[in-house]
């Protein structure tokens, strides 16, 4: 170990210098003009890899952005663990809002600041400098190590999960680990045990077959748009509970040692309120706190709404059409399917007999949670012990990794979520960094989880 | 009444002729491009009135469009009417909708086709042929006339209600007579006697700072969507009735002749919503028919909403703020001050201490009902009646003429709104037309009415 410490601790700079390279090719997945940086970046990741001292590297072409592969065995009979991760970032809009530069790295008061420092290339590096530091400190790689890197997280996944489904016995593991999380605080090392799913569904609500005058028509022709903010309202109950029939029937509740972790954590509501939030106050589900309203409780949000005149002014008109997009976050043991159709059905019930409604489902994806009992976790404790000097916190996200369960579906495998971001570290926004001290204790915990995980198994 | 008769009869074509003449010229108030066009018309309807025999005609220029004013005086003593009306018409988007050019009159199927044929080109140049007929044929007019005629009423009248505040001496007058209004059918001639105001103002309620990811935050945040879809939906109860406090207080109750008057109508429900409405099913205030709902009961309705994402497909946004736009349409004896102070308090009593919400008033107008029991009404039903060959019906309107109120305040005379428009005419919209016969029974109506106001007074 002392091996290891010595060179993580003698290459630290280099190590940043490595990665400043990395976060400098643009690879905005989303915008064409970036295709060819995107390649490039697939490109860079790949012989990065090699660099490193994985046996095999190579990037695979898919109708859209290449996925980077890797693969490095030591022994067939050791634990195989896969690390997914992805090397396309957000566009950077608005840029004006940039103090340096986004694909212009630049380390201010111990944040490394670039577009993707936390999302995800900076928690993507990691992982290579932790297996470097293992194959060139002369310290044996006691697990055998495939990598899946892709370069469509921002626009959806679409080509992974079917090269993931065909691929399956390529990748075949005994553990996922993701680094794309954040930890609770600089003091919690986190692992994230708990993700909430999703259920998206549009409703359009039609009354007359054109725009009417208000004056001349309002009174006798129920307005869309007032029947939809209605049926949007009896969507909760004055409790803040969602009033779908058999909304809550699957939600599992919390554990006591759950509720009792969750009671240890010192998160600062006001702080979070004023910070984080900047509403007059937070809300929700009566009689819940807010990190159990997050971790543990299902949502109804409307993500949109619009009808009628919009611009700016006044138009009296009464609007032949509103639509509203609303999703719903799952918790386990909720089922999107049944949970989008009691949506719809329920949605659909509300509306009075003057107007009609349709409903266009978009994505829907499973709630997940792990199981942190078994010596996997078990094993990325005592990693993070070592590089932290204290036991993470188990938490939760309340966003959705669609990725996650299909993953332990497809491959077998259980997903370990190691995220090494803090909170606010503006991913998605202007002026995203990753914390260098946080960098440096992610390699160091994944290069001692190696071990860990050899002894204990999964 | 026979050289009348005779003159409106062999002068059919020429009155046609011209009004098409006056149709041509694009007078569209809101388009710059059409500036000298509308000052054109104005010129033209300064030289017809002269030529119609008025003693003195004069375009008027304001800081916007001009002003038309003519005068005739036949007798200190004899009573003075003043006709409004308006030269300036509507765009004509979208044009590929137009079965025949909007500034190329046709005839067709016995209707004049062209956009300002009732709005209100139509019913200003009726007047003119009316005061011609009395003038050229030899019989005597017996009352003073004034007309104002205005180039902006599509664009809000901005100039023209400080010019009638500022001129109401030369303005004074025994009565008001505006063309501007529909009939109630092609069998019914009607006169207006009712008209709603108006409050609108619109809200926006704010909750975060900025748009929160509805996963990471959804469920510890109040969404302002859903905040404004119930402070909405709480203003209506289950019977359609508006719940904000005192809001019916003033509202005045139909008097026995009123709902005797509309229950002789042959009202249609079924033909109203399949043909004009086009909805599912006609609704609104329970207990009231679709005719008192439009015509002697106030409403509410959202105009516009708009808040979060609202392009194609999804995005998992819980929005910063969200927007609505609402107006009641008022009737008498509701005070448009009182009501849009209610509706901003009440509305701000529904916000939950989550979100902030702030009011912004745009315009208000009075409602409007006249008193159709003296002299006026009856000179105007004799009148009609010898025109059509039967009384009128008394009908309101549920839109708004802001000026009709005004008009009798600064003036302090009384306003009757004499419509020869049908239901149908598409003011406003492409292919607008008039009745032909309804265009000549309107000269007939008004070369008559001279007659029987000198007789009745007003």
């Amino acid at each position: 170990m002392s091996d290891l410490n010595d060179y993580l601790e003698s290459n630290r700079d280099r190590f940043e210098r490595e990665l400043f390279e990395f976060l400098r090719i643009p690879s905005v997945s989303t915008d064409p003009t970036h295709r060819d940086d995107v390649r490039r970046c697939a490109r860079w990741l790949a012989e990065a890899l090699a660099e490193a001292g994985l046996q095999e590297a190579e990037v695979v072409d898919t109708e859209g952005h290449p996925i980077v592969l890797a693969e490095h065995v030591v022994d067939p009979d050791a634990p195989t663990l896969l690390v997914y991760g992805h090397y396309d970032v957000q566009p950077v809009d608005p840029l004006e809002l940039w103090e340096s530069p986004p694909f212009e790295p630049t380390l201010r008061d111990g944040r490394l600041y670039a577009r993707g420092a936390t999302d995800d290339k900076g928690q993507v590096h990691l992982h290579l400098k932790a297996v470097e530091s293992r194959l060139r400190s002369g310290s044996d790689l006691p697990v055998n190590l495939k990598f899946v890197l892709e370069g469509e997280e921002e626009v959806g996944s679409e080509h992974l999960l079917g090269f993931v489904e065909e691929n399956a016995d390529r990748l075949a593991c005994d553990a996922v680990l993701i680094s794309d999380t954040n930890m609770f605080s600089p003091d919690h090392p986190s692992i994230t045990v708990g993700l909430r799913g999703m259920v998206y569904v549009e409703f359009s609500v039609t009354g007359p077959a054109g725009d009417l005058h208000s004056g001349s028509y309002g009174g006798a022709v129920v307005n869309p748009l007032n029947a939809l903010a209605s049926m949007v309202a009896a969507l909760h109950d004055p409790e803040r509970r969602i009033t779908i029939p058999g909304f809550y029937d699957d939600v599992r509740p919390m554990s006591e040692a759950e509720r009792a972790s969750l009671e240890e954590l010192p998160f600062d509501e006001e702080r979070y309120r004023r910070e984080e939030v900047g509403a007059p106050a937070l809300g929700g589900e009566a009689g819940r706190s807010t990190l159990e309203r997050i971790w543990y409780r299902p949502t109804l949000d409307v993500n949109g709404i619009v009808g009628g005149f919009t611009g700016e002014g006044a138009k009296t008109v009464l609007p032949s059409e509103a639509r509203a997009k609303i999703s719903c976050r799952l918790v386990p043991d909720q089922d999107p399917g049944e949970i989008q159709e009691a949506l719809i059905r329920y949605v659909e019930s509300l509306a009075p007999e003057e107007v009609r409604v349709e409903a266009v489902p978009h994505h829907s994806a499973e709630p997940w949670a792990a199981d942190p009992e078994g010596p996997l976790f078990e094993a990325a404790s005592e990693a993070m012990a070592g590089a932290f000097g204290r036991r993470p916190v188990f938490i939760r996200e309340g966003g959705t990794i669609p990725l996650v369960p299909r993953f332990e579906r497809h491959l077998g495998a259980p997903v370990l979520l190691l995220g090494f971001g803090l909170p606010g570290s503006n991913m998605h926004a202007p002026n995203e960094w990753l914390d260098r001290e946080m960098y440096h204790r992610g390699i160091a915990t994944v290069a001692r989880l190696y071990d860990e995980i050899a002894e204990r198994g999964v």
